[in-house]
């Protein structure tokens, strides 16, 4: 897979693109990141890459040029991958979004900074927009590294067993349980019982139900959709009888 | 404002808290930002930061000791300020906590990476768990860079004038209207005629239309908290008897 950014802080990407992860998987050959100065397509004599909005106002908006000419640049006489703009008023991404995203052979991902962008760029540009939540950062490049890291690490070959989680929230559609290593006892606070038992029966069933109860305190929204044993379904209706 | 980030990749920081607004913020003295590697409190003759999960199963736990140690010995003698875990698992990240956080002193953010949390740290040494959204990604680090931004841009003095975006999304509690800057033809794609055509009241009331009609095919969950003007509600009944 190729992952084109572009930006108009190229520095940025450089402590998260070149460690851990993202850093092997490009050693691996899995992805190929590149991050491009858009600034270099600017235009006019002043090589401005943003300008007044029309019709008045505070702030600048990014111009259309740039962004047009660093897509072609990468594009040349080949189809256009997807293109997507950061963006908070995109679409949200999730999981599935990200695993949607990592059956792409290329994409090209667009960092606005400060500003806001021409609307022709949303419009004949991009594919895509996408917000990563309801906050503002000063820029789209810790978007679009949150994009990346979360892609990337869904690609074949990139996670080894030594670096998978111990087991992904949102992977089954519930929170996970709780997890305890060792001390067994570290400062009086002690690991559960169950789980130094050796009864496998046992603690498969503890985590169960942790998980279920987790995620009915925090994310009741995550049950509607998840699939549950029967088991935890009993589990949920001891719950839901308690709380009423 | 003080922010301490432990992490085992500290070297993923330097490219985001280096750059841009960070940066500025650092030089102005407005935020003070380090970051730690908690494996300096790693524990016993292997050094270790994690270890096999009771109870078995794939994958490592974070240990307690470490963070513990890592926290402590930032807060020596002194109240504990805000220690907010990085964590899927927790509330979600918004506008509304950026400008929460942005009212502390000091704040304490915590890194896992791969792993999952040993249970204890959750509930004994965090004040709060903050999740970026309903993704995975590799490591904390990312979540912490956005929480960073997104509340240090909110500091006195750190944003000027020249910095300010054309207007944030979510601080008027509906989407931004369009923006266009030059050229008024780009390749045959036009501005709105509204927009070049001086009449400040009629650009107004475009903007607060689009604004509307936006939020409305974007987010209309944004709608039933937003504060609306009376032609602005004039206009989002007629968006809603069209397409009913």
């Amino acid at each position: 897979m190729k992952i084109h950014v572009l930006s108009l802080f190229p520095d940025m990407f450089e402590g998260v693109f070149g460690s851990s992860i993202l850093k092997k998987a490009q050693e691996k050959g899995a992805v190929e990141l590149s991050v491009m100065d858009f600034r270099q397509f600017a235009v006019g004599k002043h090589n401005q890459v943003d300008d007044y909005p029309y019709g008045g106002g505070a702030g600048m908006v990014l111009k259309p040029e740039p962004f047009f000419s660093a897509v072609e640049s990468l594009t040349e006489g080949r189809q256009k991958p997807r293109v997507i703009l950061m963006d908070p008023q995109g679409e949200r991404f999730s999981q599935a979004k990200a695993e949607e995203l990592a059956e792409e052979e290329e994409l090209i991902l667009l960092c606005g900074h400060y500003e806001g962008y021409d609307e022709r760029i949303r419009q004949h540009l991009v594919t895509d927009e996408i917000s990563i939540g309801d906050f503002i950062l000063t820029g789209g490049e810790l978007a679009a590294m949150t994009i990346v890291d979360s892609v990337v690490r869904l690609l074949p070959g990139v996670l080894g067993n030594e670096d998978s989680p111990v087991k992904d929230s949102f992977s089954t559609g519930l929170l996970e349980h709780p997890h305890y290593t060792r001390p067994a006892d570290f400062r009086g606070m002690k690991v559960p019982d169950v789980l130094l038992s050796g009864n496998h029966a046992m603690i498969d069933r503890w985590r169960e139900e942790q998980s279920i109860l987790r995620t009915f305190e925090r994310r009741p929204d995550l049950l509607e959709n998840a699939p549950l044993s029967d088991h935890q379904k009993k589990y949920l209706e001891q719950l839901k009888n308690q709380n009423s």
